[in-house]
């Protein structure tokens, strides 16, 4: 019996595919979850009580906003795209650059970056304490409202926002209709072309830098790992994106270039793998990368 | 005038290759560095005056030992491949799960590696203060033999050891028979089978991290990034190696589990890119390996 077990895992992980399927459900505290998703919707953390984390990540709209930049406080615009929130919890860092280690460390950024929320903690804090937030977080935490707790509160509601069961994801537990036959096409030359290299695992990216123009020289005016480490070595090296709903999170690349998936398809080919690609095979692509969108969970409901 | 220089940038830019040659000399401070080859080749540096920098990292043989793990004091031996010492100052960071952000900080890892040279800068300081290596660092240093200057004058010495002129930097540089017809044919594969999106820049690698199994799984002793980071996502992933001499380099991979390029180069496409490749391609792809190989530096003389 137990060899047969042994074979059957071998075997699993001899036929494993570089793609891994997003979890039906992880485990999160309820009740700070809870209050994370109030504090997700309210615009109270912006200094002006006008921007909420809800407003550059629409839940509705593939937990981005569907803009090139966002708009801050004061109209103010950023000068990078807003990636999506949904299975950010995967990532292996937040943020374009990847300054942030973890969700908790990303909330830090929107809250206090002047041309998003442009609110400072300490005052935010004090903000909080003359509402019904005192009571609440009194309640989940046992120092209260802290800039810690904020964040928690918040990382742990954005841990809930998975989007599991995409057709891709159905097609890698088994169910071999889930795609279509052009899907599976898409797929093949999605790994054939190498695109594989760089989008892999659960989140297919999120998982490690590469540089932005592999092939050619691409200009950008954000320099990604370099904004963070100082190092020349480091320019122009990004988080690789993940693929997970990027049929619903135009426009694309950092800087919002593209509006299609055609585009950045024929771009990534060309700039990053310096492969001649057809239409027929970008179509394929294309195809392929629609099968990636997941179920919105119940919590991305207001 | 200036509009034709400028149609020349944006042509060279525009055919600019994914890869750069190394360059003919680079700065370095020749007094620090005479001193730091001196201590490179000095058994010195280890606890019982058995192993020197050089005795892993043979600058006639690759700038490595050509032994899966190296041996330290009392012949212990280590449980990762040494990397070769040629061209790691290009490298982003340096170790395989990039530990040291530059060869600075390198060097004081295999001098107190228990495994290795098992030294400590204190007792190391000490025994140096005895010996001729008194008054030659007092004139290189103001604060003579401390720790931080040990390692700044061997890393001096590192950045001397690089490899230019390579047959495949030659035809970079435009001389168009430099390499082979069979090289240029492995290079046009090198890129279309994908390798290059990890295997780019001047160091061809060394300048990202990636996971080693993208495709399949792959069992490994040694963690990576993990070991480092201690994040789970992190696990397996392990600086790209720089393909420079790399003709020159046997064994491969972290672990040293493959002694050819064959077999190397079947296992990368396999369990990195998903790729079927066939004996003749194989070939091809070897054969523009082996126009990595450089010329050694007269710094690498004794």
């Amino acid at each position: 019996m137990r060899s047969v077990l042994l074979i059957f895992i071998f075997l699993n992980l001899l036929y494993a595919e570089p793609i891994t399927p997003i979890p039906q459900h992880i485990e999160v505290d309820e009740a700070k979850a809870a209050l994370g998703k109030e504090l997700f919707f309210d615009t109270i953390l912006s200094v002006d009580n006008t921007v909420s984390c809800a407003t550059c990540h629409d839940l509705n709209n593939g937990g981005d906003d569907g803009l090139r930049f966002s708009f801050g406080v004061d109209g103010k615009e950023g000068d990078i795209n807003s990636p999506t929130v949904y299975n950010a919890v995967f990532n292996f860092r937040q943020f374009w650059n990847g300054r942030a280690k973890n969700l908790v460390h990303q909330v830090a950024g929107p809250v206090t970056n002047p041309v998003e929320m442009a609110s400072s903690f300490n005052a935010l804090v004090q903000k909080l304490k003359r509402t019904a937030y005192k009571n609440k977080f009194d309640k989940v935490y046992k120092d209260g409202i802290t800039k810690e707790n904020i964040a928690d509160a918040i990382a742990e509601y954005e841990k809930t926002l998975i989007t599991p069961n995409a057709p891709f994801d159905k097609y890698l537990r088994g169910d071999k209709n889930a795609i279509t036959p052009k899907q599976k096409e898409g797929y093949m030359l999605f790994k054939d072309k190498g695109c594989i290299a760089c989008h892999h695992g659960i989140n297919i990216g999120g998982n490690l830098y590469n540089k932005f123009g592999v092939m050619q020289y691409v200009s950008s005016k954000r320099l990604g790992r370099y904004e963070v480490t100082h190092q020349e070595e480091d320019k122009y090296y990004f988080k690789v994106p993940s693929l997970r709903n990027v049929a619903r999170t135009a426009p694309y690349l950092h800087d919002g270039r593209f509006e299609s998936l055609d585009e950045v398809v024929k771009f990534m080919a060309r700039y990053q793998l310096g492969q001649v690609i057809t239409q027929g095979e970008i179509d394929k692509i294309v195809a392929f990368l629609h099968s990636l969108s997941g179920e919105l969970p119940a919590s991305a409901k207001r």
